[in-house]
């Protein structure tokens, strides 16, 4: 039997309850990431239902069965799960212990709590990985502003301060510059009942990102590493594959990758987020954050792969079987369009006609959101034959969505 | 001003009409090719909304916004119209008077009325063709079982009988073995109130499908020309390109689809149906039937070109620039998973799966249909590096799909 697994103690066929004998998927989180999960699942004939604060929220705009909810009602969540054949995320926020119960309930929630903790928790995740022995920066739990000032004196001051929970995008993340600083910072956040940890700077070349999916069966695939590059903490850019990185440190990074997919036991796609830094025998890596859903430096994949990591995703959710992670050419690059500034006046598709008329190449992803300053509204893939080509339109592309004028 | 264009008297602003100054697209038609054109608005953050008979029909499932009401009435039409940037379809099938009558009103309806009647209409689109130069197999208009037999006497029984309108997927389509079978059907068929027209059988080689698009400020871009292979009438596979076509061929062919998008003034996405035949100087060949939305012959497009059929109809509508036609493979190969005579016991997902397992490399599209025989269910697209190997693995997973039992 294909596709059968195991819940709790019999032995049923999982994902046939739609008319069609097809699975049904149902989605908590209303962002770009679910709305373009919702685009691979009418192609793949999955039928989905989305959970979502309001109507106007970029994914309830896309999909069929729209459910209005909050994602930390019990009551919501078992309301959405009913009859799905499987349950993910486009967040790492559900309250675990109702996701816990779900699954006790017999409901298919992937990934599982178990290893979703090791995306929100950055604490317990270090602890993990280093236990494991993969690469970390040195940290330490800071439960005391002296625990803060012996990291400070052991690392000599190169310290960075972390949220263990809720940060994202570079929120909840601190650099202070004295070892004065530090205390108050740590005495401040503390006093605020934020639990904190400390890790030791890491001198970066570059950020990079390896990206895997594994499916409940235990499949594994890995997308070629790229290079991500960052703008005030937030993705801006992604280039695939990861210019200049050697064949050996690229499996080493997509084998890191594969072991933190095994040992955390993720299902659906996962981002291990990557510093490349200058080691003692030459670039070396260790890793920056997880995240177990599709990613941002994964969006490339949408043009420059067989598969997607949508639809990657939701293979891996069903168990199904993942798809070829082959490219489709030479070079790929994503570049955000992050909202700027000010909101040009010139409306958004005459913006993108313009691009289209400059780059019939360029694949624009817009996600039904408006104008805010800094917000993920939508990016740009440009595949070509060299990254230089891709990345010169891509960049000038998503600066015309920007801001209506041309980078030159 | 890029997206302007001149409804009636005044220049407006063309597109901008939704909350995020995107366009709002009104398709009308709930089938495959609706649904698939919803995959591409979504990435293309172009609001959307379908005018369906059912909310359990094809795209209905897919749609956020689904009117339900029929496109052969006037205020369903209206209603769906109102307030679309562009009023579009997935048939042809909607009558001209009313689409004529939300034009007068202002109403954006591509491909136009002037322009669709040359798709509905057989004996019409045989004409115009035929004056405009292009190569058409010799026709009549039959009135009468006298007609009939003229024709018949003029190209010694090659007649193949055609209701002028109405037909599709070979239905409509006669082939008379007999000069008094061939009077019969015209005398029963004319008696039945069905304008008829005759044409000489095309001793054809093969089908090929040129397929272009043209928008509405006459940007046009062509497809690789594509083999096609019909089963009853019902188009089964799509080789591209074309394997075997000489270069000159290819480019007539594409001219020709050029030409006839021009000549009708079709904005949209256009197939031009071929019969290639043995000429006296070698291949050539001769107008089978168009189609002015997107078409089976060009599903390939979804996964073996930069720009899918389905965007490029979309941008074409709007009066977009026209996407690159690039191909993503030496050769892309489509096979339509059509219901067989029996619904397989094994539920379609664990037949999905299966071929996910033999095959990551295909990629496999369903429309949310239940079973009937012969019924346009899915397909399969297989990018490779020959037309032997796509189409070696396309047709065993289409095959996998329908019966549940690989081909060998």
């Amino acid at each position: 039997m294909v596709a059968g697994v195991r819940v709790g103690a019999a032995t049923t066929v999982f994902g046939v309850s739609n008319a069609y004998g097809m699975p049904v998927v149902a989605v908590i989180g209303d962002g770009q990431l679910a709305r373009m999960m919702q685009t691979e699942a009418i192609e793949l004939g999955v039928e989905t239902r989305v959970l979502a604060a309001s109507r106007e929220d970029s994914a309830a705009q896309v999909f069929g069965d729209v459910r209005l909810g909050d994602y930390t009602d019990l009551a919501d969540l078992r309301a959405i799960a009913d009859g799905a054949d499987a349950v993910t995320f486009d967040h790492e926020h559900v309250p675990n212990e109702y996701a816990q119960l779900l699954i006790d309930a017999g409901v298919s929630v992937e990934p599982r709590p178990d290893a979703l903790l090791y995306a929100q928790d950055k604490l317990e995740q270090r602890r993990r990985l280093s236990e494991a022995g993969l690469p970390v920066p040195a940290f330490a739990a800071i439960g005391s502003v002296a625990d803060a000032e012996a990291f400070w004196d052991e690392t000599d001051g190169q310290v960075c301060l972390k949220a263990t929970r809720g940060g994202y995008d570079g929120h909840g993340v601190w650099f202070p510059a004295t070892r004065e600083e530090c205390a108050r910072l740590v005495e401040d956040l503390l006093g605020r009942d934020l639990p904190l940890m400390a890790e030791k700077k890491v001198a970066f070349t570059r950020e990079l990102s390896a990206m895997v999916a594994r499916n409940r069966s235990g499949e594994v695939r890995a997308w070629p590493v790229v290079e991500s590059r960052q703008d005030g903490g937030i993705c801006r850019v992604a280039i695939a594959p990861a210019p200049g990185l050697s064949a050996e440190l690229a499996r080493r990074c997509q084998d890191l990758a594969v072991r933190v997919a095994e040992g955390l036991g993720v299902t659906g796609v996962l981002a291990v987020e990557l510093f490349e830094f200058e080691g003692e025998t030459g670039p070396d890596v260790a890793v920056n954050e997880l995240a177990m859903r599709p990613h941002n430096t994964g969006h490339w994949t949408q043009d420059g792969c067989v598969t997607s990591q949508f639809e990657q995703h939701l293979r891996a959710v069903l168990d199904w079987p993942l798809g070829s992670v082959d490219t489709q050419a030479p070079a790929t690059v994503m570049v955000n369009t992050l909202g700027g500034e000010d909101d040009p006046a010139t409306p958004m598709a005459e913006r993108v006609a313009a691009v289209m008329r400059k780059y019939p190449q360029a694949k624009v992803h817009l996600y039904g959101k408006d104008h805010r300053p800094g917000r993920k509204m939508g990016h740009v893939n440009v595949c070509a034959g060299s990254v230089e080509e891709a990345l010169a339109v891509a960049e000038d592309a998503a600066h015309y969505i920007i801001h209506a004028t041309w980078k030159d």
